[in-house]
């Protein structure tokens, strides 16, 4: 139901808890979910760069206060929706990584920015920022405004440092908005395989972003927050980016993807997965694999499919088989069968859609069920 | 938030609210979904057979209800949570179409069986029988079971007549199981093109599932229920096949996929597309494309994209471009350009899991938001 913790919330506190939950669920291994999240605050700190980790990963509040209690300025968020719940939450610091656009969105935007203790927008629009100077003018308080710029990705934000120039210069010269800086994100490199090339490609971001920068510094609107990157470039970011502050989201939790994106050059990987969905096998009749309860609704991709983490013999490969069912399909030559009943930990394909897929995460410490945190900002 | 009903309700019963809407937002035009509901309805009732309609294409106890007016016998529930959602609204007829296989899903169908008017379960498992039993009798009321039999998906199900006979056997001895009949889906023929291959499979399966009736009734259990079907055999099933009644659920709604699905082999297609996703454009910085507010966590798919219903250029192609966007293409040589704000109809890519994605639909007659309903099955 929706607004409580779900079919396992009678578990909380149970040892074993875990091995009885219903399933598909949701799980964070909260010992690794720390370290995660105490190694980027870390890095971040020796970098002397601040963190603005993205909430659209796990859209928690509770997520979003043990990163801000960790060090963070807030949370990024990505929808209003994601706004919304963290103003509502106590919790400051928010940033909009995407523009606002329609009437719609500008009134819930004047909303949230009355609630939030401190709260920051996106723009690459003129327009916008003349509506953004009506919103805040009725709401009586000023609004910080970054610039959002467009380095790779044409998705969002202005291509040419002339367009920023221009834009910034209309913020500053608004009473009711305040000039902050500029959101320089290039999501399409977070992926980039091998690490040589991402480190590469990052670099010329990078360039692109100082040359944004210095036409604005040159215009006497020197940003003071540059705001980017992701977990895939993160330790290049801190190491020698433009940044202020960066964005990463996936970090805590990991996923099959990340799992083959190297995120250092060399060494461990800094981050390992702490997020999984528990699932249970349904049905043992076929000889060639077993099918459990998580499909398209339950583990969400946009590419393969999730790891097999715990439960499924050696070799086995999973197949989705609909929107509820996937099939555990047992390796050639191999003699070992799952049993009726049976609890299967998958590592997610993508971390981020999976979350959105759920109401509520379950925190597990070894098998008990620690605490179960909604994920009350998921949908729209 | 969750347990409202959402950013939009504000607008219901306004005149010109679905363009006030905040989006992405799900949308059904409400006379394109009436003509489907009633179209399947007249169709079974002329081929003289009952419809379960699938609950897991909208997982809403309001469009159960309207199926349920139009003459079904009840939903057809994949999830647990669909079946309690159904039960707390007072819907009866409820049939679990996935065996229960763990302690906590056979406790959770126990009070799911305590609270509803009537529920049947599928099992394919002699053990599950056993778990059934003492489930049943635990809640002093007798539990109607169906044998679910394996036509060639390879999902659940058991595969051999003998099998079928062996599980009916076990329930018609139960003192608190009720014997009613058996469940045979052929999910994997419902997207088969061209028509005539469909046919032809779905008639393979036709005389599987009469081989297996056969076999019950020479055992003296003859199955009072024959369950199965979709919407892409639909027409088939009810026209020749050995279904006392059929589980379509995508025939409300429709979709990209089943675009391309003739579900008739001739004469205009019975179902029409009602289901949308209303997005913004939220970038035009780009000269190739411009940016809407609905990617990957909007729109679900496990193949194709989008298609634009209205509001983009003709010829004007979808491409995701993350979780939270997507580009609308401008096809080459056009010279349409979407403008800031401007609202875009897409037809889902694939309905079930993109209901999924969403709290609410939104009903719109014309440009009127009529009414909102909750998605309350929806997750787990």
């Amino acid at each position: 139901m929706p607004g409580d913790l779900g079919p396992n919330a009678g578990l909380i506190g149970r040892r074993g808890g875990r091995a009885l939950m219903e399933t598909p669920a949701l799980v964070v291994e909260i010992e690794v979910f720390e370290r995660n999240l105490s190694t980027m605050a870390g890095l971040a700190r020796q970098a002397g760069r601040q963190l603005r980790p993205h909430a659209k990963a796990h859209k928690s509040a509770e997520v979003a206060r043990r990163q801000v209690a960790a060090g963070a300025l807030g949370p990024s968020c990505v929808t209003l929706k994601e706004a919304e719940v963290m103003a509502a939450a106590g919790i400051g610091g928010i940033l909009l990584t995407s523009p606002p656009a329609t009437a719609a969105m500008l009134n819930r935007l004047g909303r949230i920015h009355a609630a939030a203790k401190g709260l920051l927008v996106v723009v690459d629009h003129p327009a916008t920022v003349e509506a953004l100077e009506r919103v805040a003018a009725g709401v009586g308080k000023p609004l910080g405004v970054l610039v959002d710029c467009d380095v790779g990705q044409h998705r969002t934000g202005v291509a040419l440092p002339g367009e920023a120039v221009a834009i910034a210069r209309a913020i500053a010269g608004s009473a009711s908005l305040e000039w902050r800086g500029i959101q320089a994100y290039y999501g399409h490199l977070q992926g980039v395989r091998p690490y040589a090339e991402r480190l590469e490609k990052a670099r010329g971001g990078h360039a692109q972003i100082r040359t944004i920068v210095q036409a604005l510094a040159a215009a006497g609107l020197a940003p003071a927050i540059v705001s980017g990157g992701g977990t895939g470039t993160s330790l290049i970011d801190l190491a020698e980016g433009p940044f202020t502050e960066i964005q990463p989201g996936s970090y805590l939790f990991m996923d099959v993807q990340y799992g083959k994106v190297a995120v250092a050059e060399a060494g461990p990987p800094p981050f390992a997965v702490s997020l999984f969905v528990d699932a249970s096998v349904v049905s043992v009749g076929q000889s060639t694999h077993a099918v459990i309860d998580a499909g398209f609704k339950a583990l969400a991709t946009d590419a393969e499919g999730p790891a097999f983490h715990r439960g499924a013999p050696e070799g086995a490969g999973y197949r989705f088989m609909g929107d509820e069912h996937g099939g555990v399909v047992y390796p050639a030559g191999g003699n070992v069968r799952l049993e009726l009943g049976a609890r299967v930990v998958c590592t997610t394909p993508h971390c981020d859609p999976t979350v959105n897929l759920y109401d509520v995460m379950h925190v597990v410490r070894g098998e008990m069920l620690e605490d179960i945190w909604p994920i009350e900002a998921r949908g729209h």
